[in-house]
């Protein structure tokens, strides 16, 4: 067994070499460049995780927008919330759940409506920060011309930050995205007969 | 090939079947309660995530109290932002990153105050919900003893929310958990040169 002081001998050791590690780490990411995110996987805080972002940008004076693709409630808290902001625009563009309609004809009308919302975002500089909540669904169901799609995000405004979200991201997006985050459910509140509750889903 | 409108009548079914499903799934999950969450795994978006249900919940008129354990820097876009709402408390505890302060002593000393303010919210109802952000390094790393934290998270009010952030959550605390998020890096841009930047990860 080691004495409390070596013990604080060996952690000092120890982190004085992660601590070069990371510095070289730090002064070798130098650049600075919009960013195009995708936050994917069947685990939960995909769409929670950009409104995180969302409320960060905002704390930094950013100017954000926001389509949610799916979604057709407007009761959600995070619409609450981020809509009293000037700096936020939020845009709720889906009908519900594509099981929810199901009608092809009308969810590929509607898509097409709020992609050409967030083409708008994607052309105009002044966005900093633009979440595309559930882009990812209009590209699996090909709701959404998948080169249009594509052709968009690569064109965006050199700063702009671009999340995109939810399940089954297509394996061209995630080559076209800077930053790829997989949320695996490992375990799910929901599955257990727990609903889904306000603040933590809603 | 099958023509459009034979598309469309496939469709129509899938649909249907799956909104039974997921009906079915709804109605099992009948009970509220509140939530143990953790959010771990080595991707990006932990932290963020949490801050994404701290915007719902204020959205939802709902008492918000957040701990982050490691951070030092106040300057953060999530603290300028939310800390302007009087329905949220925040306080940052940490001391920076164990590399940077190279002190096992101090480290755990710094731990355990932080401690007695989770302890503060975890053992008050009125607080909704409750963000201890980079927890899970604490009890890795040993700073806490692991019982005295599992046994106040399973002592907290029935009703409140309270999510774990971090990466590497020990097996315990993951089995406590109601809902267990591992979010896994795919890519990430600071691995590829790009520094951290305001809105996405400050």
């Amino acid at each position: 067994m080691h004495t409390d002081s070596q013990k604080s001998e060996f952690h000092k050791i120890r982190m004085a070499r992660k601590k070069a590690q990371i510095d070289a780490a730090i002064a070798r990411a130098d650049q600075k460049k919009g960013l195009l995110l995708v936050i994917t996987g069947n685990g939960k805080g995909k769409s929670t995780s950009a409104f995180g972002m969302v409320a960060r940008a905002l704390g930094h004076g950013m100017k954000v927008g926001v389509c949610q693709f799916i979604k057709s409630r407007t009761d959600t808290g995070e619409e609450a919330f981020f809509s009293q902001f000037p700096n936020c625009e939020w845009h709720v563009l889906g009908d519900g759940f594509t099981w929810d309609t199901q009608n092809r004809e009308q969810d590929i009308a509607t898509s097409k409506n709020g992609w050409q919302v967030a083409m708008k975002m994607l052309t105009d500089s002044s966005y900093d920060l633009v979440v595309l909540d559930e882009l990812t669904y209009l590209l699996s169901y090909d709701y959404l011309d998948k080169d249009e799609v594509l052709n968009g995000l690569s064109q965006k405004p050199e700063m702009q930050h671009v999340v995109v979200t939810g399940r089954s991201a297509i394996a061209e997006l995630r080559e076209l995205a800077d930053t790829v985050s997989e949320i695996k459910d490992e375990k799910h509140a929901y599955k257990s007969g727990i609903q889904a509750q306000k603040g933590i889903d809603l």
